[in-house]
């Protein structure tokens, strides 16, 4: 383990929060909240922190997938750690496993809160809440990588590799800066034109910066305690809806249409596959809901509207789900754990190994009918190597079985099953709300402090995709050689 | 697909099940009840039928694995119609759907009732209810291989492949009739054991008779409405309580026992892992509801006998579960999916797939971080192949996909998430009770005929381990080449 590298990294990272707070600290200044000065200050201790850390780049840069993982995960908590403290400090969040449940739920865009009025909150805090999901959808690794080309010498894929959600089939370009700008660069122009549909429909200014980064990182943080109900508009809600999706499809569908491939682009079984699973879940949500809202027409919107903020795993909500038959909850709960495209900022398992395991089901019935042919998988032509085909399978037991332990230690609180189960869900996807004490109305404040922590875990788990979390607790990970 | 083999096999199926009622109409002779005239009318009129198809032996028995899970998945199918019979056409059962629900719950050893009160069936129906999961437990298909040597030709190993639960990884012996045989003597052996201690505790004869049966093959019928918690002695609660543990336990076992092979046979971790789980969630469950009931020793008498009840499958209750706290009924819903021991007569997933992919997913961390060594999965020594753990891994994903899918379907009863969730869980698990609504103290007769068909289904699918079921559906089964 090269711990030199590990360090350096992370003081990068801590350079880039401290930075990225004076952006809250300008809205306190806007709003002349005395609470924005926690911002400068944390901020420029961050940086100072960073700056002592990354002053002597370390002579050995080489990095495996190891240290990868390793970076990531570490740069991961201590954001998460730095970022809560504006929060406590400031008096505003009073307990500090609420600030990091926050914070961590901005970071990894779950969107789900442990405050019971964000209304209460300084613009600055809620900017903050909002802004973290921004940055975290994308990836901070990311940008890092887009600004600072050479942090980890010539290995940087194994970065990108450990933050990126969804399994990657390609190689990633050698250019790793100009892939990452170019990320940037496209989710910063889809946030924009969200931005200005927004405001066009009629939004306040304020209101429609934070609703569209809460978007733009499937995050779903809102700072109207109504959420997106506040905005009773069909116009702003079916943006939303729109762009939720959209923000939930794989962006190498966006960097082909700039490319102006626009063939393979539209070949993406992937995005296909989602877009499918969209429409067929709205329509049978809104032929099972038809009877409570007035006419077809609502049914649709309020059915579109959830569906793309689940499958999406942004978690906006309009109106109170845990109303709706069992059917349609049923469906909910199912594409909370299928989530959004890989490459996308959404997050679940990801449509793309949703589709290998189908297909790699498909193979084994193959196989047990004609045990003597040889079988293969592919994905978009491409041959699917077994490699990848194991390490999405252990990809989806590793999940399930961080369900199962996280699901039995929150049930300690003794809610009932479908609180606990689905709070448990919409943390580990990344989705925000469950259903039932956790609905689209309700929060996690009312959960014991060690759930909170628990839920923190799995939401950077989640985020992060299980693997880089993991490793720090094993041992052999510390080992010099190996 | 050499379907005259497949229809051989059936026709001999027909036959035992046609004897096997007589034993239910004794019953009904000894106890005066008209109805046991059914089993003797339906009984003949399948041996007949049986043995018109048997008539002429099948020039072709080549049978390849194909073959053997058609037969076996058809077989099941079959014997559950036809045992469905004597409880719709003598009108105990007034509808047919929940008829074929409680003999499909027989036969694959699940336990959960459509009936709201047994005791008011005669007792020859109850006989018959609790016999059919003794006959399921250790397996109809080699009940007939003990009896029928050459039913398949050479090729009879795929019959007891596609029966018997459970990966199995040794080779199975070549003398597959003695192997059969010798299964069913232990069975009927370690049944006739319990039985006795049964009655020196004072129970009835006819009770004990049942009870026995519905334990061996951790079925869970019951012949009185309050079930187990009828039987209020803590002897016989025990005595219970020790006999699921050892139905749930890997025969091979016994086998080893019997051939005093005392190393090895203490040297199966499977059996080893399942002891553990037994006895680590006992004792977290009893320290969790340890302020429920009045002494230690009662609270760890309630825990032993519902994990057993649970992991086992087998479904039997003695008190209303669904007062004890979150936190114990989540370990109860986790161990319903983790099951019994393979080759052993209980359902679930099986711990040695838990065992298996629990170690695969060591291996994955292992070669992360050492990614040029090569990684082994060994399970006693031996190594586990790389197809053996593929198709484990599939197993899982059908088994959770199967899973969502009847989960969906049942949701349209809109009954709450708990029971919804639970009741899928117990019939595919083959567990019988759930929790909610389908707890012990409740039953499936609210559910839908649709549900009720579907949970059939994921009761049979559970039971013969997915494959043999859905291979049904595939066209490409029903080539004459391939």
């Amino acid at each position: 383990m090269n711990k030199r590298i590990v360090l350096y990294i992370i003081g990068w990272v801590l350079i880039i929060e401290g930075a990225a707070m004076q952006l809250p600290a300008l809205v306190g200044l806007i709003y002349k909240e005395p609470n924005g000065l926690y911002f400068v200050g944390i901020g420029v201790a961050l940086i100072l922190i960073g700056i002592i850390i990354v002053w002597k780049r370390p002579k050995n840069t080489t990095m495996y997938q190891r240290e990868g993982l390793v970076s990531t995960a570490l740069s991961w908590i201590v954001i998460s750690l730095a970022g809560a403290l504006p929060f406590y400090l400031s008096g505003e969040v009073k307990r500090f496993e609420d600030a990091f449940f926050e914070i961590v739920s901005g970071f990894t865009t779950t969107g789900a809160s442990a405050l019971t009025s964000v209304e209460d909150l300084s613009n600055c805090m809620n900017f903050w809440r909002c802004f973290s999901i921004w940055l975290g959808g994308m990836g901070i690794l990311v940008f890092l990588l887009a600004i600072v080309p050479k942090v980890g010498g010539q290995q940087n894929a194994y970065l990108m590799k450990a933050e990126s959600p969804g399994p990657i089939f390609g190689k990633v370009t050698p250019k790793i800066r100009d892939y990452a700008a170019i990320l940037y660069i496209v989710y910063f122009g889809l946030t924009l034109i969200q931005f200005l549909l927004l405001v066009f429909g009629g939004m306040e200014v304020f209101d429609a910066i934070n609703v569209s980064m809460s978007t733009a990182g499937t995050g779903g943080f809102s700072i109207k305690n109504a959420g997106i109900a506040a905005y009773d508009s069909y116009y702003l809600q079916g943006v939303i809806a729109v762009f939720m999706m959209l923000f939930g499809i794989n962006f190498s569908f966006y960097l082909l249409l700039l490319a102006k491939k626009f063939k393979p682009a539209f070949k993406i079984s992937e995005v296909w596959f989602y877009l499918g699973i969209i429409a067929v879940t709205t329509a049978l949500i809104a032929i099972n809901i038809s009877n409570i809202y007035p006419s077809a027409y609502d049914s649709i919107h309020q059915a579109f509207f959830y569906v793309s903020s689940i499958i999406t795993t942004t978690g906006f909500g309009i109106s109170d789900v845990n109303l709706w038959p069992g059917f349609s909850l049923a469906l909910i709960i199912i594409i909370t754990f299928i989530g959004a495209c890989a490459g996308s900022t959404g997050g679940g398992i990801k449509v793309s190994r949703v589709l290998i395991l189908l297909k790699e089901i498909k193979k084994e019935f193959k196989i047990i009918l004609h045990p003597h042919t040889v079988q293969t998988v592919k994905m978009d032509g491409k041959k699917i190597s077994h490699e990848t085909v194991r390490s999405i399978s252990i990809f989806f037991m590793v999940y399930v079985l961080l369900f199962i332990v996280s699901f039995v230690i929150v049930s300690l609180d003794n809610f009932d099953f479908l609180t606990t189960f689905t709070s448990v869900a919409a943390t580990l996807n990344n989705t925000g709300p469950g259903l039932g004490d956790v609905g689209p109305t309700g929060n996690f404040s009312q959960f014991s402090a060690l759930s909170k922590y628990v839920l923190s875990f799995t939401m950077l788990a989640g985020r992060l995709e299980l693997f880089p979390l993991f490793i720090l607790f094993i041992p052999a990970t510390w080992k010099k050689k190996g």
